[in-house]
């Protein structure tokens, strides 16, 4: 008999003050009361698909096998964004198309993509407008999870044709530029550079100068933020192996004053130029 | 063999950074350890009694019959307000009777009503104050899932005996007034007004104008807040089929300055006379 | 066949809005995709080991035997704190060895504690600097719930060798002098003095003096804050027996403006001079 897969993954901003990741694990349990639910975060930043795409793409990978992924943070719910199913050889990815879960599964062998029509399979003959992380994410999570097939839900959507959400960096000249994928509740900020690029540029202990919003800053080459002294800007490889800036037991985002998307740039001593995907 | 119900759904005012719900919890797994054990939240509004009853009462349809519902809204702990469990035809509910959980049994098929007195039945011989949703609530919900019956809480109290708190709107004139029963962590009000007075009264893409707190606002009638522009205040109903005023990606309670109890009214052409609860 | 335990509790201070929490949840579903999983929090107040101390001192005793405590208030991660497991004749605490444990282990019976140095249970060859609660505590708290010995981490620490926290009181001539604790998300200010001291001191309705951080306030001795006027400092045991200041429907905290390790004195007729710890 085939194993059901049954570990459930939830992502959403809904927050944790509301009853919206409730209802929705609500509607899970009436169709699989056996699932086991585990929260990526039920409180990402609202309206914030950089945040929620960093999310969902750092986590992932330490989940089981078969783990469903069910991601809502979606600004365009009652809009025309496509709800899309995506099986890769590992997982299943539930969301809406508007990239929150393109960095994923981009990192990950696709078998399918299908997007959700069939309305016999959304939660009422009427759904709401508003909560369609009810009304069609999370059943389609609690289906897929007791062995629904995909195709069932609608036609296959191509790769190429899905929204686009890329965490790019590129080098040129003396500078190495990212992105401010990620800042943490600790003011940690997350680049989409990763970690080789200070390994391969920078010695431990050293001085690296970088640039975001049109200012300068120093930080130190460090191994952790545990070896900071009050107030000093660090610049380590964070749990996920990318190059964060952080400063020990204070707020390297209120210091840079930046934000998911933001520019920000190493400069150093970097020979080639080149553009890449993380 | 009778199956045992084991889904326990908790709403609480305790907040997530303490161990309050934690504890609760752990009371709940050292006498059922494999009860499944979902939040509607654990961060409803403190001391809110219209906030927590609205979460409840537009959660508890969507989870699985026989759920036992932990609600600790509890602002009178240690006075003398009286700790029910209440069992209707699909549920149990359990919290204290200050009207938290009012408009839910209200839409029920009442089977039974009983105030929790049996001592034996609580945590220890000296109980805490203060903290009735360890010592009371949460070993009564463990000890309902594990089958005890109701009638060895405690004697049966009637219906009418509670303490109500009723969700109502009314007409009068040119208007139809209800309350604002809940703002979510996005910034939108709900309302008491169900969908049909929108529906029957407005056409999508009319103004609505609403009356709160002596000031008068312009709404655009639409079918989701994706539609709206920045900053425009926009009139639908939401995920619950309750009207609701937001705005796409901002705060619709801090531009009209509402919270849950207020007044909140649609002008408009309205025919008759009526007073409802929804 | 030995029963495996299989009930984990987690105390971080991750916070509820990244994905730190759900990664170390991920870690043990792939390893005990059965293990119970409960926060105690994981939202602890950041980098506050008095505070995360507290929360797990006074939750622990609530959890079914065996629970397996994963702590992770880790400001010193990546430095050469140790990483700990401590096996007591109940419960299995694992964490830094920072103190965080301290208080809850040494109320129990402690069977052994050994430093997490086998690299080979760690999640990966190369681990980050940042992420312990990942890389080694969580994988740690799995191994362990699926009958892996505690001599297979490492070699064994004595309870003498552990980095200390108490938490004292201490009377002398006039007065009682313990620490502030804890200041729960309501504002209400625990402290290190029992509730014996109250009860034997003085009478329900009382006026006590308190003293802290160079002022006085009068607090009213009553059974819990319901009873408390509008803006009421009040004195009276917590849920944990600790005695406590609150405000009925407000904050103890912003009226005293202290924090967690802030001396408290009550003052009063007390006897004999004494220093205890709880």
């Amino acid at each position: 008999m085939k194993r059901i897969p049954s570990q459930i993954a939830i992502l959403t901003d809904f927050g944790l003050n509301d009853n919206y990741n409730g209802v929705m694990e609500a509607v899970i349990r009436k169709i699989n009361p056996e699932a086991k639910i585990t929260y990526i975060t039920g409180n990402s930043k609202p309206f914030n698909l950089i945040a929620g795409a960093y999310l969902l793409y750092t986590s992932y990978k330490y989940f089981p096998r078969n783990t469903i992924f069910l991601v809502v943070i979606d600004p365009g719910v009652g809009t025309s964004r496509r709800p899309l199913i995506v099986k890769t050889k590992n997982y299943v990815f539930i969301g809406p198309d508007n990239g929150v879960l393109y960095p994923a599964i981009t990192s990950e062998e696709i078998i399918k993509i299908v997007e959700i029509k069939n309305e016999k399979l959304y939660l009422a003959k009427t759904i709401s407008n508003t909560f369609h992380g009810r009304d069609i994410f999370s059943i389609a999570a609690a289906l897929i999870s007791i062995g629904v097939e995909l195709d069932t839900f609608g036609n296959q959507v191509r790769y190429e044709d899905l929204t686009k959400l890329d965490f790019t960096y590129k080098s040129s000249r003396n500078e190495i530029c990212g992105k401010v994928l990620y800042v943490d509740h600790f003011g940690n900020v997350a680049t989409s550079i990763p970690k080789e690029v200070l390994l391969n540029n920078f010695k431990y202990g050293e001085n690296v100068e970088i640039k975001v919003n049109n200012s300068r800053h120093k930080c130190r080459f460090v191994k952790t933020f545990g070896y900071g002294m009050e107030n000093e800007l660090l610049i380590y490889f964070n749990g996920y192996f990318l190059v964060e800036i952080g400063i020990n037991k204070g707020s390297a985002k209120d210091k840079l004053n930046v934000r998911e998307g933001d520019e920000i740039c190493l400069e150093g001593y970097i020979q080639e130029d080149f553009s890449h995907s993380i």
